[in-house]
C-alpha cells in the first residue's frame, strides 16, 4: 500500500456546508468559524460564495465575511466561489486571492443548480478565468456528479476526464472532482481518477466526497492509494446537496483527519481543536454533529 | 485492485446487536427478525447466546428463539454463541449445528466482558470444543479488541496472530477478528490480516468491524483487497459494545452490502428487502436506523 506522506485538506464547510442551512447565521458566527478552522490547522478554507444575493440568501454577506478575515495569512489560503464575472468583480473588490468556479458532468444538474447547460457554464467560467488569470488569482474548478447525477443516472469516467481537461485549458490551477450525491464506491472512484490521471498530474486534482451512502472514507482511502493528496471535507459534516437524498452530506473533516492520522499521514491539523470547533458550530446551528469521531469521544 | 468475486456476510444483529438493548424484546420479534434476514438472502446468522440468564437478560430466551427457527434450512446456517459447556449443552439440546466461542487479546477486556483472563477463556473454550468437535458441530472463534482495548490501549498484531493459532489448534473452524471499539484504520487492519495470514488461509478468517470512528467500510474495503471474504455485520447497525464509547456499534449490513454490490461482488442479498427489515426492527426497538444507505433512500 503506497500512501502520500502528507495530505492537504480543503475545508468547504463555511461555503458548501452553510449554503443550504435554513436558519440565518450571523456574519460574526461565520467569521468565528473560519478563524477557529484556521486555528485548528486548516490551510485552505473556502469561505463563501459571491453569488446573487437572492439566489442563496445564506451567503448574501459574502463581502462582510471576506473582509472580516486576514487574507494575507501565509498559513491559510482563503477562497471564494464565484459563479460569474459579477461575482468575480465583488471578490476582487474584497481582495480575494483564490476563487472557485463550478460545473457538472450533468446538463440537468447544472440547469437545476446554476441555471445553465454544461457548455454555457464553460462560457461563464471562461469569462471569469480570462479576467482572473492575468491578475494572478489562483483558480479551482469544481466538477460535480462525477459518478452519477440524481436526474440522469450514472456518468462515464470519460465525461469527467474531458471536463477536467476543459477546465485546465480555461486556466484552472486545480480541479476538484465531486461525488455530489455520495453514490460512488472505490471502483467507481478508481475509474474516474485513472481516466483523469492519463492527462493530468494528481498534484492538481482534489477529491470531494459526500457520505450519503456511507462510502466516503472508503473512497477517500482508495483515492489516497492511487496518489490523490488533496481532499475536500466539511467540519462536522456540515451541508449536503439539496438535490440529493439522505440526511448526511459532505464527509466530515474530523473523520477524514482521523483516517489520515491513523494512516500516519501528516495534515498539520489538531484533531481535538477541530472537534471542539465542529461541536460549537453544530450547537450554533441547532444541528447534530455528523462526524463519527466526535460522537465517539 | 484484486477483489473476491463473492463475499459471505455473517449477520450478528440478532445476538451481538440485540444483547445490549435495554428494552425487552419479545421472542416472537427476534424470530421474525431472523426469518426476515433469511428471506433477504443472509446465509449465516448468529441467532442468540446460551449465556447464563442473569448475565444477559435480553438473551434469556435463547432456547425459545432457536427452537422457533428452521435449523435444517440448507440456505442458511444458524449459529449460537456458547460461553461454556453448560451453554453448549443447552445449545445441543436445541439442535444447534454451529456454535461460537469468545475471547479477546486483552486480559482486562476479557475480565470485564466474560469474567476471566485470556488463558482461562482458552481453557473454557477447550472444554467446549472437546465436546462439540466429535459431535460434528461447526465452531467459530471470536477474538475481540484486535486493534486496541479500551482499557489496555493498542494491541500488537502478533497477539491476534498467536490467539488465532490457539483457537484453530483448539478446534475452531473459523476465526472472526473484531475491532470491537472501532478504532482501527486500514493500515492497522492490514498489519493484523498479514500477521494472521502467515499461518492461516483467509478462507477461514472473518473481519468484524465496528463503525464507532466511521472507519468500518474503509477497513472492510481494504481487507477485501487483501483477500478476506467473510465479513460480520449487523442489520440497521444494531448493537455496539457497552464498554466502547460512541453511539454507533456494529457496521450496518446495509452499508456493507451497498459497498459490495457497488464493487461488483456477489452476496446473494436483496438490499431492498434488507433495508425494509432494518427499518422494521429499528421501529420495533424505538431506535434510529444506523445505516447510511437506509437514511439516504
Amino acid at each position: 500500500m503506497t500512501l502520500p506522506t502528507k495530505v492537504t485538506l480543503v475545508e468547504v464547510g463555511p461555503r458548501d456546508g452553510l449554503q443550504n442551512e435554513k436558519t440565518p447565521i450571523a456574519t460574526a458566527t461565520k467569521i468565528k468559524l473560519i478563524k477557529q478552522l484556521q486555528a485548528a490547522g486548516l490551510t485552505r478554507i473556502e469561505a463563501t460564495s459571491f453569488v446573487a444575493k437572492n439566489k442563496i440568501p445564506q451567503l448574501a454577506d459574502a463581502r462582510e465575511v471576506i473582509t472580516g478575515l486576514d487574507l494575507t495569512d501565509p498559513n491559510c489560503q482563503i477562497s471564494a466561489l464565484v459563479p460569474n464575472t459579477q461575482g468575480l468583480d465583488a471578490a476582487l473588490d474584497c481582495g480575494v486571492k483564490e476563487i472557485a468556479v463550478f460545473t457538472s458532468v450533468s446538463d440537468t444538474f447544472n440547469q437545476k443548480n446554476i441555471g445553465c447547460s454544461i457548455d454555457e457554464s464553460l462560457t461563464r467560467i471562461e469569462a471569469v478565468t480570462r479576467k482572473a488569470k492575468p491578475l494572478g488569482l489562483r483558480i479551482r474548478g469544481y466538477i460535480s456528479c462525477i459518478a452519477a447525477c440524481p436526474y440522469e443516472g450514472n456518468k462515464a469516467p470519460g465525461l469527467t476526464a474531458k471536463l477536467t481537461r476543459q477546465l485546465f485549458d480555461l486556466g484552472c490551477d486545480e480541479v476538484s472532482l465531486g461525488d455530489t450525491i455520495g453514490v460512488a464506491t472505490p471502483n467507481t472512484i478508481e475509474a474516474i481518477i485513472n481516466a483523469v490521471a492519463k492527462a493530468h498530474s494528481l498534484d492538481t486534482i482534489a477529491l470531494h466526497c459526500h457520505n450519503t451512502y456511507g462510502q466516503a472514507l472508503a473512497n477517500i482511502f482508495h483515492a489516497l492509494t492511487l496518489g490523490v493528496h488533496i481532499i475536500d471535507s466539511s467540519v462536522a459534516g456540515l451541508g449536503g446537496c439539496p438535490y440529493a437524498k439522505g440526511a448526511t452530506g459532505n464527509v466530515a473533516t474530523e473523520d477524514v483527519v482521523y483516517l489520515l492520522h491513523g494512516l500516519g499521514i501528516e495534515t498539520g491539523i489538531d484533531l481535538n481543536q477541530l472537534i471542539t470547533c465542529g461541536k460549537w458550530i453544530s450547537h450554533e446551528l441547532g444541528r447534530t454533529v455528523q462526524a463519527c469521531v466526535t460522537n465517539a469521544s
